[in-house]
């Protein structure tokens, strides 16, 4: 399969292969020079195709944020997943100790019926112990317990567990918060130890600080998702440039209703609302000067600066989005891209499903 | 099939049947008691179950805003479709062809190289000539034709074409415009009369107005899309009241990190970003002391508010989302629920393709 790009009916995502794969490459260059394990989030393209790829670049294992997430990457031979969500109910339950039979799998918890649930599940299963992190709150203040103290009495809780083993401190740091969660995870070491506990691993993760994940002292393994295909707003946040940004979306100009108005079919349906500090709703290649002011659920609403030009109707532009992740989410299938041509047409597998 | 909401895995999007049909069965009432017809806009639930029903309430036939979701509801056997968008390109203009084969079809444009598809393609197709109405931008600052005689023009160069024939005007107007709108359109009149040009329908679209839609002068025909649904945002515009809300997301409580924090697993990936003038992610049915303030990908943060309590880990709550229409796009299947229990799960089936 080789196309023209010009022929594909949009809006439509492509991704740039060989972006990608210098993405994964650059990052995993940049781990392994600093010493310390990549894992890499498999929620930003949901793809078992870049999911191998980035073992084979020599990640450890990969991340899930979804218990559908794992199941499917288990079921495309990925084969050492973390999955960094609280699981809980007993179906959801009954659904990860059959992943435990398939991969040697990594769950997290911030709480004590979570816990109790891998508990009362693993306990007579015929699984390996099952390795359960402690999420740790270190300044992004979503999930996570808020004190060492607390992360110290859950893992206590597990390591009494007949079947779940404890697998270390987990963190999502906040953007920019970095070397706040160094020291959070650093305190808590000092907490760990003089109980005489031994932390196997510290995973952190995030895109935007990963350049400067070396300078951490307090982790052995790191998480990055976006970093794949980077967006507009891993630029803004100087984790990338717009040339390295794989994901683009493929639109057409439909209607030029004024001088310095143009309308594409790609609106939040297919870039999201999401802004994620940016102004406007992606950047446009080409027309740097010109903004995405406003989206409708299948119009996006490009405005031209001033002096500058406007692409004409039929035309095609290819917009790199705020946000990636949230934009391969939307689609169920993504154009694979090589040399200016579609090679390749990948079903999103791992979108859809429940958490 | 009939279980319990509480056995679903969750984040679930659930539609009330019962409400609905209701609201189904209201707008139609509302429309025939104003002599004007309803042809409501599909891109709201996606589904062709509830396509039957509102063409079987009362509808003249359906709306769509994409190519793909008009072909799946041909295919499902809905027989009267006005896609109320530009069709542009070699490919997706032979699929609009085969479509006029299969239903009665209806399309819009704004401008002259759309217009001169439709004529190439239709020319010499056997085919009934393919009604195109004019889009006027009216006040909503998207698509449509900025004067009535640039409305004019374009009905002209549509009656003559061989195989076109001129279906009327179109219009999706803001929010709160509606008035102005109808001045808009009927000034058009005046000019398409001077002409001696007809114009056989108006079609007008807008939830949030439609409840004032018999006061307009200038319009036959009324394309509300949300209000089978209705949502957070239409409850804010008056549109409707948080009981008459007939979707609404299933999430779990799944970490307490804080005394007046929750942390549910629904996020951007569930309720999207859009937050349309709203304060917060959505509305905690039971919980209306406290807001969604924070939302990431598969995470929703909750706050408490001043004395509030916040549900326990574990616990679910439904959340009637700010924008339904972008909710339901999330996901590949809806649980219609009645009575309170589930009695189905339908595939969204017109999700997911282009334009």
């Amino acid at each position: 399969m080789s196309i023209s790009i010009d022929t594909l009916d949009t809006p439509a995502v492509l991704v740039d292969l060989d972006k990608a794969l210098a993405n994964i490459n650059k990052a995993q260059h940049y781990a392994s020079e600093h010493g310390f394990c990549l894992r890499p989030h498999i929620k930003t393209h949901k793809l078992s195709f870049f999911a191998h790829r980035q073992v084979a670049a020599g990640a450890v294992g990969i991340t899930c944020q979804k218990l559908t997430e794992a199941e499917i990457m288990a079921q495309a031979g990925l084969s050492d997943i973390l999955l960094t969500y609280n699981i809980l109910g007993a179906h959801k339950l009954g659904r990860l100790v059959n992943l435990a039979r398939q991969v040697s799998l990594s769950v997290v918890t911030d709480n004590l019926p979570v816990i109790e649930g891998y508990d009362r599940v693993t306990a007579g299963a015929d699984i390996p112990a099952l390795r359960v992190f402690v999420e740790c709150d270190t300044g992004g203040n979503r999930c996570g317990v808020q004190t060492a103290q607390e992360a110290l009495a859950l893992a206590q809780r597990i390591i009494a567990a007949p079947n779940l083993c404890f697998g270390g401190l987990m963190t999502y740091p906040a953007s920019g918060k970095q070397a706040q969660a160094d020291e959070w995870l650093g305190q808590a070491r000092g907490v760990f130890d003089a109980a005489g506990i031994d932390i196997p691993a510290i995973t952190v993760g995030g895109t935007p600080d990963m350049w400067t994940a070396g300078d951490m002292r307090n982790m052995t393994e790191y998480r990055p998702g976006t970093y794949i295909y980077m967006d507009r707003s891993q630029v803004a946040a100087g984790a990338a440039t717009i040339g390295e940004c794989a994901l683009s979306v493929l639109a057409t100009v439909i209607s030029r209703p004024t001088e310095n108005r143009a309308i594409i079919d790609a609106g939040t349906k297919t870039l999201t609302s999401d802004l994620l500090g940016q102004d406007g709703y992606g950047h446009i290649i080409g027309h740097e000067d010109s903004r995405i002011t406003a989206l409708s659920e299948e119009h996006g609403t490009i405005r031209s600066g001033e002096g500058a030009s406007l692409p004409a109707i039929g035309e095609k532009v290819r917009i790199i989005p705020n946000h990636a992740c949230v934009v391969t989410n939307m689609f169920d299938h993504i154009y694979l891209v090589s040399d200016g041509k579609v090679i390749d047409r990948l079903p999103v597998v791992a979108r859809g499903g429940v958490s």
